[in-house]
């Protein structure tokens, strides 16, 4: 695997050895990287979680990180991504992990570049990175996927985590069911309630209400969104035994989910994070070593 | 000692036990830390001195530091203090290092949170690391803080070090006056001339005075706050025999202090600068080694 | 060598010397330091290239890089860039490379300062490392500077690049031509059309239109400039045999150069930032070891 870009072109072998690896850092595996690679962490976007996991997953594998500030480099002068990336490669990086708003920004990339690419989410499209922990903290919670019943709440349309959750979990044989508002199911077939999905599924993963897209539709209150859609306190009651909440995170307290529930016990939402950590040391080593 | 938040929590033996592992770092020790430990620095406000001289002590000490860009993190998408800790904690952080603009910030963090924190500037709070320093440059200066007499001159209601180091040099058997207007005295009792504090004070100590918090009084210009509180090149003369000038800049040349007077043989404004950094390698240290 | 500032301080020898150790590092050479060095960069206006070459030069040879945000720092606060020099000195770092808006900022930092100084760009002064490159660029091409002909494009009276390399190669023995609007000569003398000049050229050096200096002259427009100014497809088939097509980027394509002649046979473009990782492996290393 040369790039990481997007789940449809991750084969299901390629996800399970990545997640056994990741179980064998958590179990405190050494890297195995047999020299000294170069990576450069290019976020056009805000992010604390992704970003510091990766910065903390490239230092554990023994790479050397060389910081490149978005918000401060020739992009500012108009300079196209492929010579930003270009330049990067000619000073020495071997993978660039990247978050830009640009729909499959990548493809500009993938001819004329030697350096490796892992995508940390492309506008409305993946978020491959993601969506492994995700994988990671399902299989670690279920010993499998095939039946496991999952619901994703939110604004599915513009989630890249829900693109890459569903394509990876469907072929991998989990059921998804999604809940939304009419104006946010996008290309998907949505339910606009809770009633039925709350006892039957194994996972609810809440998404969430991304204010700074605008996402919000006609009528749109963030009292309205969390009566309708939001994991309330009272719901969490009528869950499945067993059942666990997930969230991609950063969280609107009070919003999508109640802020009590955050840190239940069937909360795995910073299970996910600390999951984030040995799934990119995984991703980072398995490309550094590809490339030999 | 878990964190350090505020000089309230730091004992006199706890403050000696640092000051001596400072000095024995400016004497060339190594550090000791066994394993490796990951540290990130939280500036929610600029800074230079204090992030640069953590930067520096962190990586001499043998800590990996994974960046974090306030600017640029997912706080701007509304993530609450807690969870963008919690988050840093999941992926392996455990020390984080905060300058936040809130007074006592961190009583959120206390509950829930198991890295460890390093307060480095809370709103009008404390300042305790630049605190640690200023009694690591008079403990190398008199060799004693009992019976010495410190005169803190400027903003003292918004000033988080004139704070921190009234507590610890007040505890410490030291005397402590005050000079400035009275608009900005809070809390305090000031003087508002220097004459008779000039002759007395074994340490004259400026504070910056702070534009950006809008701390004019009715009245206020550069030129008369110069007159009024500044230490000029006058007022220098009559400063008595072995005194020393400090100032926890950023400096206004010109308003709080002449320029002259920045590197002036009784000046040690440069020498608090590279004290710090012995300092934090000792608080870092100690904090870590706190962890196991 | 203390510090790197202008190419007029610079003698031929010890450029031969920098250019003999780049192509060292080249060739697999491993650094010579003999022990740990601090450094920070200090971008104050935004680059992607010079700044991740020289953090990804000092990386390779063994430094320890202190992070400093130029736009989140004390200067913020007035401090004047004398003192944050003065303060990054005492927290223990040996050298600082600085790019600032100001034509030579480093007069100020020549008193008092005992941190060494890179020039990484002054306004619209000098950009001496770039010019190494270059240098080692024409060197490596040709095996010689004496009896080259170089033509530099664009906006001459802005380019720091079009000054340092103007100073060295003229210097070294190289012929230097320039085409230009008459607005963008300043005070060289320069061709105003392509025709003498394209078959006689040994090196073609295009210089960016920098659209960010409102650089425009009356009657500029992208397309204008392109026809009468820009590196078109159709000029490109007058060149001299062998010569070859040199930018410092970032580049505007469509604008000083067509996007076909980017990464074109002749083009050096992407060849002189990987030869720019070795140039600042080169100075660094040298500026390091003069310290002792």
């Amino acid at each position: 695997m040369k790039n990481l870009l997007s789940m449809d072109d991750v084969t299901n072998e390629e996800i399970m050895t990545i997640l056994q690896r990741a179980a064998e850092f958590e179990a405190g595996a050494k890297p195995q990287l047999e020299k000294e690679y170069f990576v450069a962490n290019l976020f056009f976007e805000p992010s604390t979680r992704t970003k510091t996991s990766f910065e903390s997953a490239e230092r554990r594998i023994g790479a050397t990180v060389i910081p490149f500030d978005a918000g401060f480099s020739s992009v500012l002068k108009g300079e196209t991504l492929y010579d930003t990336v270009k330049t990067l490669q000619q000073s020495g990086i071997d993978a660039v992990i990247i978050r830009h708003k640009e729909d499959a920004y990548y493809k500009k990339l993938l001819q004329g570049i030697d350096v490796s690419i892992i995508n940390a989410g492309d506008g409305a499209g993946q978020h491959p990175s993601q969506s492994l922990l995700d994988l990671y903290t399902i299989f670690k919670e279920f010993g499998k996927f095939e039946g496991i019943n999952v619901t994703i709440a939110g604004d599915v349309s513009h989630s890249r985590v829900a693109k890459s959750d569903a394509i990876a979990l469907t072929r991998l044989g989990a059921t998804i069911n999604f809940v939304c508002p009419p104006a946010w199911q996008g290309e998907y077939e949505a339910h606009h309630n809770w009633d039925e999905l709350l006892g039957q599924s194994d996972v609810i993963m809440l998404l969430r209400v991304q204010h700074e897209r605008n996402a919000a539709y006609e009528g749109f209150t963030v009292e309205t969104y969390r009566d309708q859609y939001g994991l309330t306190v009272a719901r969490e009651k009528h869950m499945k035994k067993g059942a666990i909440i997930m969230h991609p995170a950063p969280i609107n307290r009070g919003v999508e989910i109640d802020s009590e529930l955050v840190e239940h016990e069937r909360s795995r939402i910073f299970a996910q994070m600390k999951n984030g950590l040995f799934i990119r040391m995984a991703i980072v080593e398995h490309i550094l070593k590809g490339r030999g």
